[in-house]
Parts: C-alpha cells; sequence; structure tokens
C-alpha cells in the first residue's frame, strides 16, 4: 500500500466525460488499496474567462479580487469530481485552500505556499476518503482571504501536498505521456524517460521541456517528493522525476533539448577594463531583461567583444538600455541576431565522465555547423547555433549520444 | 445618512455593463453619504450551469458539494464587483460566506441562516468601505463547509444581513421596478404601493405576486427590517415593504391577487362523522400534498361534502392517495377540477373594517361570477372561481376597491 498524490490538469477535467475518466481513474488506485489525495485545476478555458472578465472590468484590478473570482475555477471542479467519485462508490470529499489549510503568503495572484496542514488529510485518506484539493489556491492568514499562486500552481498545490501528507509519489497527470530524450516532433525515434533526475529535469525544463512547471520541480527536490509525469488519456506509466541515488542506470547524456526563444546580442570592442561585465549587465538587470549564456572575447588592443542571449521579446529593450548606456559601457557597434537556437544537452552522467562536451562539439563540426557561443554547467553543455540547423543539430546529437530508441 | 444595505439579482449582475451599472448605482448611495454593504447573487445563467453539471453527474449528488460548486456562482459576482467600485473609485472588498462569517445549520442546499457576525462589516462600513457579500450561501461552522440557502437565497442572505449591521434599509433591486395593486398585465392602471406591510407582503408573495421570496419577508418581519423593492434599471423609488405601523394612509384593501397554480378537488357523500376531516388531510400531508382552502357543506342525510384545492403539480398524487384511502374515508365520488383561479383581496384594513369581503361577493356577482370556494383570514379573502373569469374578476375588484390609478 502506497499514498499517492494525483494531480490533474485543466485539459483533463475539462467537461464531464473527462471527471467521469478522472473518477475511474482514481477508483482505480484506490482498488489497488492505496491512500489517495487528489488536486485538481480549472476545467480548461474556464480561468481564462475569469481572468477576462477581470482584465475587461481594469486591467489593473485588486490582485484579492481577482484571486476570489478566479480560484471559484478549481472550486467547481472539486466539487464535481467528487460527486462523480461518490457516484461510483468512491468516498470523496472536496477542500478548498481555506479549508485545509494551505497557508500561503500575502503576494496575491502569484503567492509562494508557505504551510500546508495535511493532519485531516491523512486522517480522512486513513478512514477510507479520498479528499479533492482546489490547486493553484491557498489562504492569506493575515486577512483570511483566498491567494492563487500563480499560472500552473496547481503543480506546485501537488507537490506541496504530496510533501504535506508525506505521500510516496506524486502523479501530475497530463496531455503528455512522460518526459522524453527530446521533442519527438524532431526526432521520431525519441525515448521516453522512465526516470529523471530532479537536477535533469530543471535544466530540461528551463530549456523549453514545458511538461512540469520549474517552481515545482524545485519543491519536489527540496521535500524529496517523487514525482510521476503521465498521461490522463492513455493508460500507460509515465517518467519518474526522482533523486538521483533512484536512477540505476545513469546514462552519460539523458537528453537534448533545444530553445528558440533567445536573441544574441554582440558589443563589439568595449574597452577591456575590470568592472566592465558590472557596467553592461547592471543597467539590463535593472530593466528587467534576464540574459542567459555569455561570452567575452579578449581582443589584442586593449577592447574585448561581449556577446549574450536574451529572451527574443526583451530584445527591444535590452538595445534601448544599451544605447542608453554607450557613453558609460564604451561599445562601438551592437548586433543583434534573434536567428538563432539554443541547443543543451543535460545529464548528471556528465558530472563524473570527462569528453562528454567534446562529443558534442566533434559531432556539430562534423554536420559543418558552426558554435556562435557555448556555456556549461555542471550537467549541462549548450551551445548557440544558427536557427536553420536545430533539426540537424538536434538529431546528430541525439544519435551522437546513443539515445534513438528502436525505429 | 444612513446605512444601507443593497442586494442585487442575477439579472441585475447578468454581464460586466451591466456589473458596472451596478457599481454606479452603489456609488451614488455612497456619495449621498450612506454606509453601504451590497448583496450580490451569481450572474444569471451561471447558476443553471452549475447546477445542470452536478444533476447531469448524479440526480442524488452530495448537497454539501453541490453547496461547493454552485457558490461558486455568487463568488465571483462578488469579486468582480469589487473590481468594478475599486475602478470608479469607491473602495470595496468581497466576502464570501466564510469569512463573515454567516453561520448556517447543516441542511445544505436548503440551510438556515443561525447567526451572522455582522462586526467585521460595520467597522469596514465605519471605515468608508463597500463590503461585497456573497448571497445564498454561508458556512457551516461544525464541518466548515459551504452551505447555500437554497434557490432565492440572496434575498434570504440581505435581509439577515440588513438585520446583522442594524441597516437603516435593505433595498432590493429587481427586474420589477415595486409592488403593485395587482397584476399589470391584467390591469394597466394598477398602481405601484409606496408602502405595503409586512402581513400584506406575505399574502401577497403566498398568492402568486412573486416579488419577495416568503421566507425573506418573514424574517423581515421578525427582526424589524424595512425592506425596499425596486428595479435595477430603472432609477426611480420603489416600494417599501414595513411595518404596519409606518403606513399613514392604510386603505381597505391594498391589493387583488391572483393565482391559476391551484386545482379544485371535492370528495362526494363523505360520511359526516368527527375524526373524518382527519381521515382526510392527514394521508395528504403524508404524501407532502399541500391543501389550501378547505369548506364542508353538511348534508342532510348523515354525509357531507368536502372541497378543497391542492397545488395544480400535486393533483395527480392526491388522487392517488384519496383512491387509497377510500375505504377508509367512504367517499362516494371524486371530482377534480384544475380550471379554476384563487383570487383574493388583501390588507390590514380589513382587521378594522366590516362588510370588506361582502363587497366582494357582491361585485363578483354583479359581474354574474359564480364563487366555488371562499376562505378568509384576518387580513385577507380568497374566493376559488372558474379560470376564464380571473381578468374580469380581478378588474372589477380592482375598481370596486378604487385601486385604479389614472389611466
Amino acid at each position: 500500500m502506497a499514498r499517492i498524490v494525483m494531480k490533474f490538469g485543466g485539459t483533463s477535467v475539462a467537461d464531464l466525460d473527462r471527471i467521469r475518466n478522472v473518477a475511474n481513474r482514481v477508483k482505480r488506485e484506490v482498488e489497488a488499496g492505496h491512500e489517495v489525495a487528489v488536486v485538481v485545476s480549472a476545467m480548461s478555458g474556464v480561468t481564462n474567462q475569469l481572468v477576462k472578465w477581470c482584465t475587461d472590468l481594469s486591467p489593473l484590478h485588486d490582485a484579492r479580487e481577482y484571486d476570489t473570482v478566479v480560484a471559484t475555477g478549481e472550486q467547481v471542479t472539486t466539487g464535481l469530481l467528487a460527486i462523480a467519485l461518490q457516484t461510483i462508490g468512491v468516498d470523496a470529499r472536496s477542500w478548498q485552500g481555506w479549508q485545509v489549510p494551505i497557508r500561503t503568503d500575502a503576494a496575491h495572484g502569484k503567492a509562494r505556499i508557505e504551510s500546508i496542514d495535511g493532519t485531516l488529510l491523512i486522517e480522512r485518506m486513513g478512514q477510507g476518503q479520498v479528499p479533492i484539493i482546489a490547486g493553484f489556491q491557498g489562504v492569506e492568514p493575515g486577512r483570511n482571504r483566498i491567494a492563487t499562486l500563480g499560472r500552473g500552481g496547481s503543480d506546485l498545490s501537488a507537490v506541496a501536498i504530496a510533501a504535506a501528507v508525506r505521500a510516496d509519489r506524486c502523479d501530475i497527470y497530463t496531455d503528455v505521456d512522460g518526459i522524453y530524450t527530446t521533442d519527438p516532433r524532431i526526432v521520431p525515434r525519441a525515448r521516453k524517460l522512465a526516470a529523471v533526475a530532479y537536477e535533469e529535469m530543471l535544466e530540461l525544463a528551463s530549456v523549453g521541456a514545458k511538461v512540469l512547471q520549474t517552481r515545482s520541480v524545485e519543491l519536489a527536490m527540496k521535500q524529496k517528493v517523487r514525482v510521476q509525469v503521465l498521461s490522463s488519456f492513455e493508460d500507460k506509466p509515465g517518467s519518474l522525476v526522482v533523486d538521483e541515488d533512484e536512477i540505476v542506470e545513469q546514462p552519460l547524456v539523458t537528453g537534448v533539448a533545444y530553445s528558440r526563444d533567445e536573441a544574441k546580442v554582440t558589443l563589439r570592442r568595449v574597452p577591456d577594463k575590470p568592472g566592465i561585465a558590472a557596467t553592461v549587465f547592471g543597467p539590463l538587470a535593472d530593466a528587467n531583461v534576464n540574459v542567459d549564456m555569455i561570452v567575452q572575447n579578449l581582443g589584442s588592443d586593449g577592447t574585448t567583444d561581449m556577446t549574450f542571449t536574451v529572451g527574443k521579446t526583451d530584445l527591444p529593450r535590452a538595445k534601448e538600455v544599451l544605447e542608453k548606456a554607450r557613453a558609460e559601457i564604451g561599445w562601438e557597434a551592437i548586433l543583434a541576431d534573434p536567428e538563432v537556437t539554443k541547443i543543451s544537452i543535460v545529464g548528471i552522467g556528465m558530472r563524473s565522465h570527462a569528453g562528454v562536451a567534446a562529443m558534442m562539439f566533434k559531432t556539430l563540426a562534423e554536420k559543418g555547423i558552426n558554435i556562435q557561443v557555448i556555456s556549461t554547467s555542471e550537467i549541462k553543455t549548450s551551445v548557440l547555433v544558427g536557427v536553420e540547423y536545430t533539426e540537424l543539430a538536434v538529431r546528430a546529437l541525439h544519435t551522437a549520444y546513443g539515445l534513438d530508441g528502436p525505429g
């Protein structure tokens, strides 16, 4: 017998038929002898309608009232799923954030969970009842008001509740059936991973594999919650996100990720003097421009070329900031190139093995792909290449690191 | 300066434009120097959708989960109206039943309000903030769960909150602009009443003038809450429902009401012996059939004819019950006639004036209308007539009692 938290997103509960389908899945786990708690999102489309009403009334609406309105989406799903479960003979009860309680800070609209009292939930599960908990929300104890965690917050709710009830596993049901070695749309022989380490998942998530919200992976890692990502529409095992110690066979590289969301900026002939990096990146940070990869090439004439990447949508703002700071920085020219892709290989095996990055550079060189920027971390190596090489590069690396599944 | 509770029903908050319109009305009262609290229903149509989801999942759904789902309708309106008010510069905040708190019993789906703590609401009003309170709901303290008051319960919420905050007046905004001497669709010269006594309103409501829910009038009478019924679409005074002492000029008859919802049942030649009424009406009560007017004509041969009215929808059940009890009752024949209308004259003036009922009988006789059943109470006289005489009778009585307004 295990204690399991099951989380179902908006598309999994989009209508009554899907809610009945979810109820049947929950029933199966209960009949297998498990203690089960369920976390649900709003029926898909509902949250958008509620948000639109608030925004139409006032673009600068009170976040506390926004939370009051938007949190009703999840509330409806909890009640409907409880009814659906009772109808098929499973004892169930809905729980709103204020009833559990799930306590948050006062940052309405993007609140952080401060504590969850799991006592009542554990008690009910022990009595064979399935708690259905509204995801994405809690209560701010100071003013006794509903606070939402922001978009995607239901994953975070599920992981936090799994930690609070000391669950053996947190199953995140979604519209993909797991985590893949790379994007199957680019590499048809991409394989579903049986298990991924938390750190790997964080790197994969941040470079574009939008399966799990980053904050929920961080929380799972911190609280040691074993997470499984699986399909709510198909009946097969998904991918586990767990501590690296649980992963028996660690490949050198776990996955190949890519992101077309970045743009390259080069500042030509910047004076090479101490503090110059701060002069460049300080104003960008002040303007909320997130800078990712950074390289600096030393010239022989006392100047340097600085290259870095920013989010594509931030590019106009970044250029504006740099233009304004020209006198201070002393650059000679700005070159901006949005036509780039960041390609990353990720794997905790890289920590203990040399030559993993070298194979990346060799593979790309063999395909004639020019590397514009390189950046590395302990378990990731990323390169920036021309956007037209995306598919070629991803496929070549996928094959080179032995990730291809049976064709 | 007065303290006012304003209540807006579903059609008054049906969309964002109407919510903005409500906000403007509230603002006007605030600017007039009043302390204002607002009670809102769900946007019209929303509750029906939520109810349908519950019923589609299971006709015998858990009433506690039903309440969890359905109560979201009002919650959404509270948040949206708070935003709309803030946008036009009025300080406002939404309140759910569990936040006030509005405590109810555990009869989910048709709960009764047990107590309302008005402290926080009074405090906020004193600070110039407008509390926007979700109607139709409260919290059942035993299990800390949301409980709804049943259909139309928002009026009840408004009156109860007005009592809890000791409001000078409870304004019920609705899609009619007040209480009329009779149905203006039948009598174009019907007049809007400036004031009606609680008792009159109860009699008018129970015979078909569906402006205010009966339970809310009873509560207003008990708690001495002055209620005003007025239009949310037009800007003119409505009708006050108040203690009779407040009504300076009391007419003999305040209004003429009618109801086509009843059917007449006659039991022929029932043995005239003690306890026979109990034998007839006991089984009907057991079957939840509501009996209204009752008359009994003594025959000369030791039998009696009993005539009474039941709700039209209850007629088949009533007949079934009486057939089953035939041996016990000993009737000779059952005659059922759904083609009847109950017409009532209502007025507290009837208490102190003789001859008011007599004028009713005379007026109907002059028009050749046969009276089938008569029943009287302290402030009401009702007659049952053939349904085809409805308009003729109502018009004649309206004129006879001097209720016609300028043509």
